[in-house]
């Protein structure tokens, strides 16, 4: 039995020289102070299926009998069951849920509870419950992540058509489709989710068997618990695994790039929603209105999302402020690792189930889009393009395009509204094939390699996406 | 009335969409995501205090009544009453505390509740309640921050002649006072407790009147509400009111510096008390024991305090990252400012109680503190010095001490236990006075200037702190 | 001599056991590694100002002969022109500024260098120096905000009656002032110029005599050496001296809130500058254009300072992770409190300064912002507040403006576009007196109270701030 | 040409506004403030390869002539040389690395320098120096962390048999072999550099030929340049290949790991030198002493280390900070992704040098650290698992040990010190073999599992670790 740091609390009578100042006394309030009952019940589940492979393995290895064993089993099954009916009621004295759910086994079934924590440590017991935690939400994620990117997929074909003026500094550069635009998108999210992954390789391996720090001097078989609770592997040092927090840091620091990648989007959404772009329309669930102002529509889901950005970088600087200099192994201060992670856990589905709902439902204002490629000579990089391919040197090619342009902005007209024949007056190596490229249509379909923003390139990208997704 | 902000929320009947998915339609979880209920409900008692003093102003300005004001008062004050009995059913529908209060308001007392929200908008107001609510708790953590000075000057008091090594580099250095270390950590507290006035300062002051960004056309009278709710004086610009968070990221900074030094306190605590150490003893209560090493007492409080430092820096780099780029006036994602606060908050108060409740009773292991500084040549600088005053070059002392130390790490002997006549060989302009600075209580009380660490400007310092706290 | 701290390296000698792989030998990369002097040097002034008072006091103290001070004096002097003319190398084998200076000094004046250093260490020394310059430093900032402040203001006077549409979620809310929109800028700056003085307090505190750690037992003055170099008073506690590094931290923390507000601009530029909104013309030379795409003026310096906000969050962050649980009471990782720092001043000065030089040439587009605040019913809060005041109840009112807006929107036309007899339908109680509200110049005025948008509020602003700038 | 983002800068006259404020006009300032060459210059080598490519492609796409192609790659060569040599002045008119080398070519070699250009931009041609260069960074840094974890082995199985305390609370817990606390070292690094290799795979695309952020209307082959270079892939979006900065961002997030893992080594090694401690010695050269205090040997390179941690924590932040909220596709805030960036290069590489370097070196003082595990009943729990395995319900086996721990402590004898008369006091079920456990090396034997203390398993791992690395 290595529970090295199970602990006994002194007397809890209350401490009246603070008595007036205080609605409870000292060491009910240090009780509650170090107490994680308020935040690690959540864990509640992949406790108990941590203590039921570890149940298994020592009646495997003869520490438990079958009736043990058997006893063990039904008793946290019924726990579960009362937890998930809301029928118990945690207590604060019992410090956090590893105690709680014992306490609770103990009471049901009597001696052989108090054999479970044979072998092993409350230090190598949450190490496991919060790997099986974590990895079971990497895998709703990745699922909420997906059906985003598949919301993305459909819409990205559905606008591969749509022309809208592509931005540098906020400025008009170059046309470029809307479809495009959505799968820039998409690929921001491919490799979130291969981070994901990533990660997940190692939050999957098994602690258990670590035991308060040392390992333990009981024969445990580690691999067959690291086996039954579908991780890939136990850990290989038992410091290491008690200590290790890394899985949680890695994790915030994916789910911060995640953050930005939404942040940016919702800041394009919110741009694109102002009156002044006017490129789309989003659902009214995802907005809000005024009672008074009957011309708002104020585009909430975004801005809320953008917001919470800061939540997850928060949370990633106040792990690894957490874990700075540490010595091991275990220190009391890793209790805190949990709430930064389990918000970050929220904030992600949370955020990712609102773009997956609302992304489908964006409404494309083509013609708005399309107005605005046209303002601004987005079409001169063509037009210099076209010239170079005609053979004419590097530096005429603009000298002729900046004349035309400044002639455009005199008369009010785009490159694409001269005719031939003013374009000619800039130099006659211009021919009538030049429109094909003048256009936006033909400006967009011209860059038609792999990555550019031709239609064709977009659809063939969807259909790459939706062959590996 | 200019609460242009007030939603009016489209129809709320689940999607089917998701169904399958989702324990919850689309529209009910877009209510849930931006609603703020949930944790702006602890604003409740402030948002009162800000309709009470606004409905007087409007009562003022002509614009309610007499019973118009006197209905609204009694109605606030039986909702307040409501809400400390636990009678209230907070409502997601209605969003967050202030429409909760409102809808309640209206409820209780008819048409005149409808009339409070005249010449304010949600902006305002809560700007209005988080100022009022923070400034309470700053009041409330300066507090506990002096309790934990007026600890520490008892302590620094009855530990000012007790003798422990000084560090540099975690290696022994010069002999200090255990008093003088401990007024070390006071005047950490000192600044810390200036920054939350210089914060507070910039809190106190009245938005109310901003109302949704522009100000109203209400004849209102913003210096009547900002003095009735003890504001210093209104804000100076409607825009920058609605959309002004810096109080809160300066707040979170102080209280992140507040952190760092509790966590410089905490590591030294849990350095003194390992076995290595061994030079105080902490209170039991502040401690957790082991139900199977009873050697061991884990100093969980000063650890989990150390843990906590990076829930604040985390909180500050939230706030920072949430501000960020922000376009005038208000974005809903300043409704993530709440949570970051609220916590940084709690944390700061329970970590200076803990730590105020926890100092007084550190108990000084004074014979290990004393026979630490006693290894390790502590006084060599003394002896140097001494040289120096008797006219020696400086070279040349420090060559005479290196050859004393020497001479000390092969006998076994600090320099203090060498006899007069083993010292002269290494100079001989050493005289007997010199064991009066060669000794532990020597070195210290010569250090009597200002800051410097003799028991008697020790106990000076005890004395003016007391004076000036 | 108390100079506890300098160092004697051991040979350096190239270690050959990596010799293959490296440019360097260990101990010569050990000795980079370690040195300060690449970054340090910038405090060469301050060092050499703190030094010359301390001579002054020490021979005061009687310490120094008269002739030892006139020779330290001039050979610092001497130094100082060196270093000012570019006649000296550094060498990093004397590791830090410190060193540097003092191996010159005795190399100028012989024996007398050697004595400057009695009474002090390198850890008050070096506390000293930065201290002093980071003074200077803050009072060069506080200079460049304050000329910012004062372009703020000649445009905000210039454009007081300068309508623009007033967002809330980038929506057009109600209309504002240019002129009060711009101070809404100015009333952050007035905050982070508060903050700047508020920690300037606690940086001009003199820990010169601290000594190592614990004092010095020369009869030093530590009131002159504070006086002599414009500090208010001497610290209080020598081993926080050595210590604290609050002041850094606190510094950069008002300093990440100086470039969030200047973030917060520089996107409203940006947007502003979009052919989308068309609001504002930046100076070319603030600008880049591009060879190719005449119509593109990119918002390089706005653009460029809002990246840098993340360049001060970070040095923040950076030193809260450095002092987090440090023990007592000088650590070498204290070497990484200068580049942080040093970077956020110049980021800060050159930011600032880009801002400065920028805004009082930002010309406003009056005729895009007057129409796009004509857009969008702006003024039907107007409307509504203009029924209230004839009676309405509230709901009515907000009815009757619902009508006229939804009539608005199938007709195009503005409230302020309509007349009255069609005004009418929706309630006959508006009579001719509402177009002084219904026009924007109506709205603004009328929000005619302290912190208000109405012209003649702004120009009042205008006028108080220039009498407490 | 795509060189959409090439840019034509005004007159640069310097400003005389400000003249006798700045010794620098504001042109000047301008210029200086916007450029990028003091830093990026770093990056020469990558750009000129990847021009090299860009060269070949558009040679074999018929774009450049043999000639040209020739010229362009002997112009390159001589232009690598001198950088190398030091024979290149960088021009802050010319802003950026890129177009200093453009320039020069074009110097050297004509009209064909600026036929380089065709089918790129700056855009796509920085991002992928930059990829470039980061990965033969992350070589680099590899190759270090294999180095110190090669002599992390080395020690390991030196000292597989030492016993020390092993800590949680930082109080003693168990005895653990120094061995197995260096192979958890040892797997902290291993999970950091499987992060590096991860963060490589999305570092090593390429994304030459997303020129400013279409694409390109020349027949370029992507595939080709990406295979030139040594890319695994070209990307897949143009917008996204021109605004993605998640490489940098998670590289920065991978080096924050491998600096909070140095930073609990340093915490250790710092804690291991102090005089308490005392369990190792580290050689003189990653030290400093003291010239006065010759008992002084400071740990500064741990500690210098742990100081390092916070700047590279802080450069995470600064880059996710930088990214928040920015629209696609390329700003001029991503300049400011690349101090950060270089700077966490440099200060990995630096410290995993010094902590190579240093580690092989540590010096085990055994009898210390024995001494130190035989303080303080570290089997305590070795005895309880003995009863327990005698039969012996779980409570009764606690209050046995509990109470010979209380006689121990009473008598000043350890566990193992007691005769078997006097434990059997305790319980009679106690046999002369209780002593294999209750000694330190039949505790740690005991433990002799997959990742346990047992020397026997320390070594198999070193084993193992060695034919995998």
């Amino acid at each position: 039995m290595s529970a090295s740091d199970s602990t006994e609390k002194g007397e809890k009578s209350s401490n009246q020289q603070w008595g007036g100042r205080f609605s409870e006394g000292v060491d009910a309030f240090v009780a509650r102070f170090t107490a994680s009952i308020d935040f690690d019940r959540r864990l509640y589940l992949h406790d108990i299926q941590g203590s039921v492979a570890h149940a298994q393995m020592l009646h495997q290895a003869g520490i438990l009998s079958e009736d043990e064993l058997n006893a063990i089993i039904s008793g946290l099954e019924g726990i579960l069951e009362d937890i998930e009916q809301g029928r118990i009621d945690w207590s604060i004295e019992l410090e956090d849920i590893h105690m709680n759910i014992e306490a609770r086994l103990t009471d049901r079934i009597g001696a052989a509870g108090k054999k479970l924590h044979t072998g092993r440590s409350r230090n190598d017991q949450v190490a496991t419950d919060i790997r099986l935690w974590l990895r079971d939400e990497i895998d709703a994620i990745s699922e909420e992540l997906k059906r985003l990117q598949e919301g993305l997929l459909d819409v990205a074909e559905r606008e591969s058509d749509t022309i809208m003026p592509g931005f540098t500094h906020l400025q008009t550069a170059q046309p470029v489709t809307f479809g495009h635009h959505l799968m820039a998108w998409y690929e921001m999210l491919v490799r979130d989710y291969e981070r994901l992954q990533d990660c997940r390789k190692r939050v999957n391996i098994s602690p258990l068997g670590a035991a308060a720090l040392a390992g333990t001097t009981y024969p445990i078989d580690r691999e067959f618990t690291a086996s039954a609770l579908g991780f890939e592997r136990p850990s290989r040092n038992s410091l290491d695994s008690v200590s290790d927090r890394d899985f949680a840091i890695e994790f915030c620091a994916a789910g911060a790039l995640i953050m930005t990648h939404l942040s940016r989007m919702s800041e394009e959404l919110v741009l694109w929603t102002s009156a002044q772009f006017n490129f789309i329309d989003l659902p009214d669930r995802f907005c809000t209105g005024s009672s008074i102002m009957p011309q708002k529509k104020n585009p909430d889901v975004p801005e809320l999302v953008r917001g919470k950005t800061g939540r997850v970088n928060g949370h990633l600087v106040s792990l690894l402020t957490l874990m700075k200099s540490q010595p091991m192994a275990y220190n009391k201060d890793n209790q805190e690792d949990k709430e930064p992670l389990f918000d970050t856990v929220d904030t992600l589905k949370d955020c990712l189930r609102a773009f997956a709902d609302m992304v489908p439902h964006v409404q494309a204002r083509k013609e708005n889009m399309l107005e605005a490629a046209r303002r601004g000579f987005s079409t001169a990089t063509d037009l210099a393009d076209y010239l170079v391919r005609q053979g004419m040197p590097f530096r005429n090619a603009h000298e002729v395009v900046g004349k035309a342009v400044a002639f455009g902005i005199q008369e009010g007209r785009d490159l694409s509204e001269m005719t031939l024949v003013e374009l000619q007056v800039f130099s006659d190596t211009i021919k009538q094939d030049v429109f094909d490229v003048l256009t936006l249509e033909g400006s967009v379909s011209a860059r038609n390699h792999l990555g550019g923003t031709a239609p064709e390139q977009v659809r063939q990208a969807v259909l790459n996406a939706r062959n590996t997704l």
